[in-house]
């Protein structure tokens, strides 16, 4: 067996190749995919883009060939070196604080430094008063300490106000005195902390002694407030014996983020720990000073919330350009009405059964770029105000960012796992969807958990039903009051206008539905009385709604004539955007078509009209799929994937990720079950490679 | 900071413990956990699995405490390991064939043995003839060699016919060569074939000569063949130069499965390597004589669909099992409408937007439990017949197969991932659904993916539509082709009889759908000549509906007081499954509101009541929810889970794992980002544990 065999037709894919068809799918559209990547990104974003790219491929360390095979501690060890990596750069090269997210962005790993350089940074820069921020934020600015934030307890998640962990209040000592009453006061799931940071944030609840002395001292509670804290040795790195602190072990994703636990034993720190910019402790009297306005705490959580909204669209963007492209050039069986036995198989996004799963995503994509943008500004303009003291605009960010951060993660999420699944087997590989799938998974939880905090959207939208419906004349200042209004005072009780006339009425019937909920549920909750709880259900669909129409709202803005940016683009893009506009609108109205038909707000017989449309408009938008996939310009580094790299050569990529990068051919195992032995020698990778 | 400190307090939860309040759920419901087991799973395979787990749990190569932490290449060795281990406790301890599966099945991996112990022992067995099964068999039996089974390739998975390894004929030397042509007649993703087997069912395009000779011979393609080949030698387990081999690498879950890939270069095999029990070549006359039905040929596949099904029960029954018990332990927020501030937290359970996510899944459980059996005695009978030459219940397996397939493993893989998301944070850790979810995600996509083979159902149905509408009287024989008939002669076009007067009048609502949508698509494609491929949306959303049908049939079928094995169990009993019924039928129902509002099979008015009679009934089933989990006898081993253990002791079990069983904690680590150093010591893991 031992004679030469000529391996080299067996390298190349049968054809038409990859890279020849998507050649062919690129011509087949003349949308302009450098002013359409400018119009989304901006020609700034795009050239740091490569500026920094050109820096991150020079460095091995970041390099993912291996890092799927490798063990828990292994791949932490990975992520710290790539951390640390990441910073030499930023003061080597002189990079600013976005260049180095945009590194961040672009390594695509968990950093075990992420909380440092996220939560808690942020929180002591927006909590910390003066003198702590003067202390502080130099030390953290230059990476002398690394700091994690511990809210999270094993106990208590959600509901911030039920942690355990207690801070109480030492006036001779002029101390906190930090301690975990039981095992469920454990702080819990808190990034960088287990095996990385020096300091935390820890969040406890503020107890200042009200009667009696000693052990028999009693306390009144102030509730949760955060405290800086060191945690482990500058030195050695490990914690004071009053601490109790580690990793909790493998988790879905984040293999290379050290999430901790940590445990407090009567440990004192200094009146000065805890962060007094809205609130404080006078360390003379010990009279405590509560917040001018209480939702200035949450400061910190709204910021991530709207930061996971904004990073919404370039998630799915990700997952949307690897399936497309794959798809594009994968082909599977015959059309099943071809006469003609020489018919080449067809392409797998040409089947309508394909394009239902990925164009709606592709142009979901599209919606979450528009309401990020829309909820950047947002953020932006209530921080300027809370600064000016100015609260008027923070209840709407608190409830838009709420109902928008659970809408766009629970789209972002099964986007990305319906892409996947869009690509059969292939998806489970070397896809770049799998990393990305594991590690996308958390948004839907943290920051607020995607059910829970629909809540603050219902109780938003009724409050504001309730200011209405008790007044005469219209007191509408916001958008959401006008169109309660409109409702309100419309004479019919069904919308019925017509979805089809034009975009504005597509709107419209959006808003309708929102109305009517809305509506709905100030009823049952505030004439009708009914338990809160028993509405819980009803306000999750509620809140979906609202989300809807804010997201249709912010498309339907962005693609009207008048808006300069987009009359720039060429005729054909402006089309086809305003086609994903209606694909985005048309497949969420058909997904929820019942809510629709039974608001009142679009007919039966418009909503039995969607299925067609749909299928007519992902036919006209079939032919630029690729070309739009490459305008959000995701680098191959990125996408790791075989399946979307950006010249088509899937299958050859796909055989050199199994036989040239795979650790497990380089032994030979012995299956013999009647003996123990596992290793029979070294494997025959070596000599695959000697046979091509 | 070296003072003693005593943390004994910080070793205990918060009261109620977890195991407190397990105790009292399960005070709350007075159903017979027992009884029901018995009823679901029968007493034989309650004391097969008692059995077998004790053997199973005194082999510490199947602990699964560090699996998670482990390289990809150890993490195979380790699943080689306890491969080998059962098939030794088999010999060892006279184990049939039953109890060795079900040892596969508490051990909970994916065995590298996997491929050999399932479809290649199937294959042999059902398309060798007798020659060839009298020569193969004992040799897999004993596992003197190790099979996969090589069907899907780099360029073609779902496409059988599509394949491009060639098997051509060559009538001098009497031998078949296999030839892969281009790189994308790759094998791809053949479980077991990777690293471990020495052998593997290779499917190619039977190709025999027509004309001409050598290098010019014309051939003729009979379509894909199963050929049993040698792959490696059998002792220094190297495969021959004319076979490239290897494992296609690291993929999303199955980390301890060697999926491999193969090239073939002219190999030869003999003329009986061809498997032949259906379709042959004579070795003489080079003659090819096909199958009598050609649908035997996928007799494999259906059986595994058919065993997909079978399993999914159980799957989701584990998910539901960690939920339900976990998240009656857990508590968070008051009610939001209490007065009493000494009111504790609530049982997340105990709220509306957590059960609708949790006990419709539990109603599913039961719901795949009955169509599992049912599509089980299906496939028992259909092979017995088949055996006896009579192919008649064929194409309704297979139809039935695929739809429920597609429809079972879309429920189970979606129920396992909203059963780890309702638990929030700790979902994503300890919960026991990281590695089941990651597992099962295949089976959406293997064995058919689920979006393509509902054409099946579609094409059967729309047959049978067609059959019926061309005669004048009854040729109705099945349920299905009696619905058919029904709804084709009644005179009005909706059916209306009202939802809520009794349960036959769900099921017919249920059926009245299908019977809609069959005609429709019917219309479409045999009347106005549509497109195959521009109805495929609507076949999947047909296939959907029949399969929801069957579910609904067979879960009505089960609890009718005329069934003996459902009159025996106790009232309360009775009483909660029929309420699962309901919940199952009225939530899938409400999710398909407007496919049942538009088909005319429930009125609106019965649609609007849902949302409230499904309150009511989760209300109902909520205090038996524990016990109902329970008897699903799901063992502690096989959950894995922190937060689903029978004793309900979560929070202690989640500090354990952390702190006791997590190795990144025995390093110490340097963060310091100015040196390149990552290891600065020993961990404190030992420090953590001395110090409790």
């Amino acid at each position: 067996m031992a004679h030469k065999v000529d391996w080299s037709a067996a390298l190349r894919p049968a054809s038409p190749d990859g890279a020849t068809i998507i050649g062919e799918e690129r011509a087949r559209s003349n949308i302009s995919v450098d002013s359409l990547a400018n119009y989304l990104l901006t020609p700034e974003f795009l050239k740091q883009q490569d500026r920094v790219l050109k820096e991150v491929l020079k460095e091995p360390v970041f390099k993912k060939t291996n890092q799927a095979n490798l063990s828990r501690p292994d791949r932490y060890k990975l992520g710290l070196a790539r951390g640390k990596k990441l910073r030499q750069l930023q003061d080597k090269l002189g990079w600013s604080e976005d260049d180095y997210h945009m590194a961040v962005y672009l390594c695509d790993d968990v950093l075990p430094y992420h909380l440092h350089t996220a939560m808690f940074v942020t929180t002591v820069s927006q909590q910390g008063n003066d003198a702590q921020r003067a202390y502080w934020m130099p030390k953290i600015e230059a990476w002398e300490i690394i700091g994690a934030y511990a809210q999270t307890e094993l106990g208590h998640g959600s509901n911030v106000r039920g942690i355990e962990l207690e801070a109480k209040w030492d006036p001779k000592a002029k101390e906190f005195v930090l301690h975990s009453p039981h095992l469920t006061a454990s702080k819990w799931w808190n990034g960088t902390m287990g095996r990385t940071a020096t300091h935390a944030i820890a969040v406890a609840q503020l107890m200042l002694p009200v009667s009696g002395h000693g052990a028999e001292t009693k306390y009144q509670s102030y509730g949760p407030h955060p405290f800086i804290v060191q945690i482990r040795d500058s030195k050695t790195h490990q914690p004071p014996g009053s601490i109790i602190i580690g990793d909790i072990g493998p988790k879905y994703g984040y293999a290379s983020m050290d999430n901790g636990y940590m445990l407090f034993n009567n440990h004192r720190v200094p009146h000065d720990a805890m962060l007094s910019r809205y609130s404080r402790v006078d360390p003379g009297t010990g009279k405590y000073t509560k917040p001018e306005n209480p939702e200035v705490v949450y400061g910190t959580l709204t910021h991530v919330r709207a930061a996971i909204v904004m990073e919404a669209r370039l998630s799915l963007a990700r997952a949307v350009t690897v399936a497309v492209r794959y798809l594009s050039i994968r082909r599977q069986f015959k059309d099943k009405d071809s006469t003609n036995p020489s018919d080449p198989e067809m392409s797998v996004l040409d089947y309508p059964t394909v394009q239902i799963r990925i164009l709606p995503l592709l142009a979901t994509a599209f919606a979450l770029h528009y309401s990020g943008k829309a909820m950047g500004e947002l953020y932006t303009r209530t921080r300027k105000n809370i600064e000016e003291g100015d609260f008027e605009t923070l209840a709407e960010l608190h409830s838009t960012s709420s109902g928008l951060k659970s809408l766009a993660t629970d789209l972002t999420a099964s986007g990305i796992e319906t892409c996947r699944r869009a690509m059969g087997g292939h998806g489970f590989g070397a896809s770049g969807l799998v990393q990305l799938n594991a590690n996308y998974l958390s948004k839907p939880t943290v920051e607020g958990d995607n059910w829970m905090i629909t809540q603050q959207v219902a109780r938003y939208l009724i409050k504001k039903a309730k200011a209405l419906s008790g007044s005469v004349k219209s007191r509408a200042t916001t958008r959401t009051e006008e169109n309660l209004e409109r409702y309100m005072y419309a004479r019919q009780k069904t919308f019925n206008l017509g979805i089809f006339q034009d975009d504005a009425s597509i709107l419209q019937a959006y808003e309708w539905r929102v109305a009517y909920l809305v509506f709905k549920a100030y009823e049952a909750r505030e004439i009708q009385k009914k338990p809160w709880n028993s509405l819980l259900i009803d306000f999750h669909k509620l809140s979906r709604a609202y989300s809807q129409s804010i997201l249709v709202f912010n498309f339907h803005q962005a693609i009207q004539p008048t808006n300069p940016d987009f009359a720039h683009l060429d005729s054909t893009t402006r089309t086809v955007l305003r086609e994903l506009f209606h694909l985005f609108a048309f497949t969420t109205m058909d997904a929820e078509a019942r809510e629709f038909s039974s608001s009142g707000a679009v007919s039966n017989e418009d909503l039995d009209a969607l299925p067609a449309r749909v299928l007519e408009l992902m036919g006209r938008i079939r032919p630029h799929a690729v070309r739009l996939v490459d305008a959000w310009k995701i680098p191959d580094f990125v996408l790791d994937s075989a399946l979307g790299r950006y010249d088509g050569k899937v299958y050859e990529d796909l055989f050199d990720r199994a036989h040239r990068q795979n650790p497990l051919n380089n032994e030979t195992f012995n299956p013999d079950y009647r003996t123990d032995e596992i290793v029979l020698g070294s494997g025959d990778a070596g000599q695959i490679l000697s046979k091509l």
